[in-house]
C-alpha cells in the first residue's frame, strides 16, 4: 500500500457538498464562494507525545484533529465546510488508518465538512488540519470586539479535559469515563458559535484554559474583567477533584475543553434565551467586562488576581 | 521566547492585502471571496529527513516549503492569496527562525500572498503550508482535461533537482550551484499557470518525477502518450551526468523540479506563444497525446514504454 493507495482507500470518498467542484485528486481542491458571505480559515497541528499520547486510539485522534480546528471555526460563528488533512505517519498501518479516518468522517459527516485535500508523508506521528468556513460579512465574533460593561458567558463546564489528562497519567485513583470523553473526543460548539452571530460580541474557544483564553480577549480588546468562582460551571467530578486535593486552579488553567467563551451586552440576554436553548448546550454567565486591565477573581468573598496565561510551547526555550 | 512571542516576532507581520479582513491573531483569518471565480486550496508537508537534510538552510527551507504549495496553485491556473504554515520544531531556536522566516517571505512578497494564519508546536522538524488562490469559474486546469492530440509541453528543464540531490548526497565529483539552486529554492510557474488559463487543457506540476506526472494526466484523462527524447529540455549538467553515467532515466523519474506539464490541442500553439513569452520561462513541445493508453518514449529510434511511477511514501510498506 503506497500513498496513492491509502488515500483511495482511507480517504477518497464521493463528494458531500454541491459547493466542491473539485475535490481530493487534482492538484488543488477547487471549492465555490459564497456571494456577501466571508472565509474564515484556521490549522492547527496535533503532534504524538505532545498532544496526545501516541497509544491513543486512532478513531478519537481522527475525532480530534477535526474537532479542535472546527472548534476555531466555532469561536469565529462560521459555518465549517471543507477540511484539508496533513498527515505524516511513521509507516502505513491499515488498522490504525482505517480507525483514524473512521473518527475523521464520523465528525465530518456531523458538520457536513468534506475532506477536500491533504498531503500524507511519511515522519513522527503529526497531523495539522486546515478548515475553510463561512460567516456573513461583518458578523465574526473577533477577540477584540468585547465591550466595558458586557456579560461574560461560558458553554459547558471546564475542567475536564484536564482532569480528563490527570487520569490518563495515572495521577488519580479513580477515573470518570464521561471526563475522559471530554478530553478524547471533545465536541466544536459548532451550532452555538453560528447562533452567536449578531448578538454576542467577543468569542473564543477554550483550548488554552479559561484564564489564558478570557485573557486573550481582554489582551485584544484593551480590557479587563472580573469573574465569580460561584458561577463557573464545573462537572461533579472537577469538584470532587477540588474538594479532594484543594486544586481550585485546574478549571481556569488546563487547557482542551473546546467550550466556548464569549461576552454579549446585558441588553441581548433575551435573545440569548432565544437563541440558545440550554437543554443542547448549557451555558452560563460567569462575570463581566470592566474598564480596568486585569482578570479578578471573587471566591469565597476574596478578590484573586489570576495570571492570564496557559500552556504555551518552547516557554522554557 | 514562548510560541506567542514567536509569532509576534517572526510571522505577524502587518497585513498586505486589501482583500484580508483579519489575519494572524484570532481564531480564524477572515478573507474576502472574488466573484465569479473559485477558490484552490492544496496542502503539502515537508519532513525534516524525507523531504530535506535537517541542516538544509532555514532560508532555503522556508522558501521551498512555500513553493512547493504555490507550484499546486500554478498547476490549476490560480493566482496566489493565502498561505496557512502548520511548523513543527523541536526548539524555538532565533537563528533558525529569523532565516526560515526571512525565506518565506521573500517568496510570499514575490507573488503577493500573505501569511493569514498558522500553528506553532514543538515536535520533529515537519512543515505543513496551506494555501489558498483564486481561479475564474470553469478555468481551471485539471488533470483529467487532456484530450486525444492534444500537444504535451513542458517549461522550464528537467531532472536539475534530482541531480541536486546525488550532489547533496555526495554521489557527484562535481558541483553545479544552479543545479543545486533549483532542489533548495525552486521557482513556482505561478504566471506560467495563470497565462495558461482557457489556453491549455490539462496541467499538473512535475514534483513526483515527469513520468509520474504525466502518467497522472494520462490516468485522470483515461488516455495515453508519446513523448521524444531529443525534446526533452534538459540542462547542460543533466546531460553531462547522462554521458558519464549512462543513467538517462533520471530527468523522467526525478521529481522536485516543480515545472509545468500541460497540454494543448495544436490550434491553440499560436496563442501559446503570445501568451508565453519564451524569454521568461522556457517552454518546450515533448510529446502528443493518443488514444493509446500507456507512456512511451521515442529515444534513439526506438519505442521504450516507461512505468508511469515516481517516488512514493510507504511504497515498501
Amino acid at each position: 500500500m503506497d500513498e496513492f493507495d491509502l488515500i483511495r482507500r482511507f480517504f477518497a470518498h464521493p463528494v458531500i457538498r454541491k459547493d466542491t467542484v473539485c475535490g481530493i485528486g487534482d492538484d488543488c481542491a477547487l471549492l465555490d464562494p459564497r456571494r456577501d458571505q466571508v472565509l474564515a480559515a484556521s490549522i492547527d497541528t496535533l503532534v504524538a507525545g505532545v498532544h496526545f499520547f501516541a497509544d491513543v486510539q486512532p478513531e478519537a485522534l481522527g475525532h480530534k484533529a477535526l474537532a479542535v480546528s472546527l472548534s476555531d471555526l466555532a469561536a469565529m460563528g462560521a459555518e465549517p465546510a471543507w477540511a484539508f488533512l496533513a498527515l505524516t505517519l511513521p509507516d502505513a498501518d491499515p488498522f490504525w488508518l482505517e480507525s483514524f479516518s473512521h473518527g475523521l468522517f464520523k465528525l465530518a459527516r456531523k458538520f457536513r465538512v468534506e475532506l477536500a485535500g491533504g498531503d500524507t508523508t511519511r515522519g513522527s506521528l503529526a497531523i495539522s488540519m486546515q478548515v475553510l468556513g463561512w460567516v456573513p460579512g461583518g458578523r465574526g465574533l473577533l477577540r477584540s470586539a468585547a465591550r466595558p460593561g458586557d456579560d461574560i458567558y461560558l458553554t459547558g463546564s471546564v475542567g475536564d479535559a484536564g482532569l480528563g489528562l490527570k487520569m490518563l497519567q495515572g495521577e488519580m485513583e479513580w477515573r470518570d469515563e464521561a471526563v475522559l470523553e471530554r478530553l478524547l473526543r471533545p465536541l466544536p460548539r459548532v451550532e452555538t458559535g453560528m447562533a452567536l452571530r449578531g448578538i454576542a460580541h467577543a468569542c473564543i474557544d477554550v483550548s488554552d484554559g479559561l484564564a489564558a483564553d478570557l485573557g486573550h480577549i481582554l489582551h485584544a480588546s484593551g480590557l479587563g474583567a472580573t469573574i465569580r468562582w460561584q458561577d463557573l460551571p464545573l462537572s461533579a467530578s472537577v469538584r470532587r477533584y477540588i474538594e479532594q486535593t484543594g486544586d481550585w486552579r485546574l478549571p481556569l488553567y488546563a487547557g482542551d475543553d473546546y467550550e466556548l467563551c464569549f461576552t454579549a451586552p446585558c441588553s441581548h440576554r433575551l435573545q440569548l434565551e432565544q437563541c440558545l436553548p440550554s437543554q443542547e448546550v448549557p451555558w452560563h454567565r460567569i462575570g463581566k467586562i470592566e474598564e480596568q486591565q486585569g482578570l479578578r477573581l471573587i471566591k469565597g468573598g476574596k478578590m484573586i488576581t489570576l495570571q492570564q496565561v496557559g500552556y504555551r510551547h518552547f516557554q522554557n526555550d
